[in-house]
């Protein structure tokens, strides 16, 4: 399990969309969500969207690995998806907040490897929120006051890039998922394969 | 402080060869040894060639931070080169067996990653032995049955790479180089760099 957390604006988005095109065996968690769709948007794609009192039905039902309110819209997981897609030797890739990293931790099993993405600076962030142009004023406001807070919460990620240069960004996330791939604790097989080398 | 460990002939010297190259912040640890230069091998470059009874007083004095025979030989790395090389602000590469491996980890304060490289098979690993042709048949016997028991401790390492392809398994280690350098507890100022955009 790869997560990326950042505050609105870093890359997280454009950096998740161009390592799951690269990397044919890395799957996103697709969240439920009960805000509306962004231009471009598809359900169960993107997002499942859904209403308020099916959000509530699923939580209270345990559905999520995670769940949060973020500003006035709920998020989560779906914990049937993510386990099945793990069961087939996917890794998957989970683009959610420090809240929800927080809760991955405590309930999924597998092992978790995270990544915090900073922007150069909160004018750069702010300049990035406005230029997408999909939030009002309110909004960009909204999502800079929490941008500190989410901010606050990289110590407690394993890894951290300073998203200055996208194309770089991107590298840099790739080179930490293949690295993990590559520690021993990962590699299934590699102690039969020592124990025929070695004739025991 | 990156390790690499191997058993003789898996390729880790022409691995490590590829990093320092590439990677002018990388520098080798040099070690101390008492067999001889081999062909193309120079002193303070490759190794420090020293005697039995200069090595023996350097052990005394407390001037390893690992040492071990290996078939009729001593190696030991000197304190005093790597505390140096780190101070300055370099990553400091080790090229040691298991036994070194333990004892670093035991007498160096620094944090340290390991990396265990696997031939991709022992009918692999004679024939390099045999291709480089610097060793008699009594001493490529010898480094076989090492080479069994040094593989016995990939376990105990951070990372595994299997080198079927010298290329390949280069590139490996250079991406876990770059990743590790990405680990949030590595990244020095980070915590004054949020604070400062975080306004606090």
């Amino acid at each position: 399990m790869l997560v990326l957390s950042s505050p609105s604006g870093a890359g997280k988005t454009t950096i998740s969309r161009a390592l799951l095109k690269a990397d044919t065996n890395l799957v996103l968690s697709v969240s439920a969500t009960t805000r509306s769709p962004r231009p471009g948007e598809s359900d169960g794609m993107d997002y499942y969207f859904v209403s308020v009192a099916q959000f509530q039905r699923m939580k209270s039902d345990g559905e999520f690995l995670e769940n949060a309110r973020v500003l006035d819209n709920f998020y989560g997981t779906p914990r049937v998806h993510v386990e099945k897609q793990l069961s087939a030797g996917h890794d998957v890739l989970f683009d959610i907040d420090w809240q929800g990293t927080q809760q991955l931790r405590e309930n999924a099993r597998d092992d978790l490897v995270s990544v915090f993405i900073l922007p150069p600076s909160l004018a750069e962030l702010e300049h990035r929120l406005r230029g997408r142009a999909q939030d009002t004023d309110s909004v960009v406001r909204k999502r800079m006051a929490r941008a500190s807070d989410e901010m606050s919460h990289w110590p407690e990620y394993d890894y951290v890039v300073v998203n200055t240069d996208i194309d770089n960004s991107i590298s840099q996330v790739q080179t930490i998922l293949v690295a993990e791939r590559l520690k021993r604790a990962r590699q299934i097989g590699l102690g039969e394969f020592v124990k025929g080398m070695r004739g025991a």
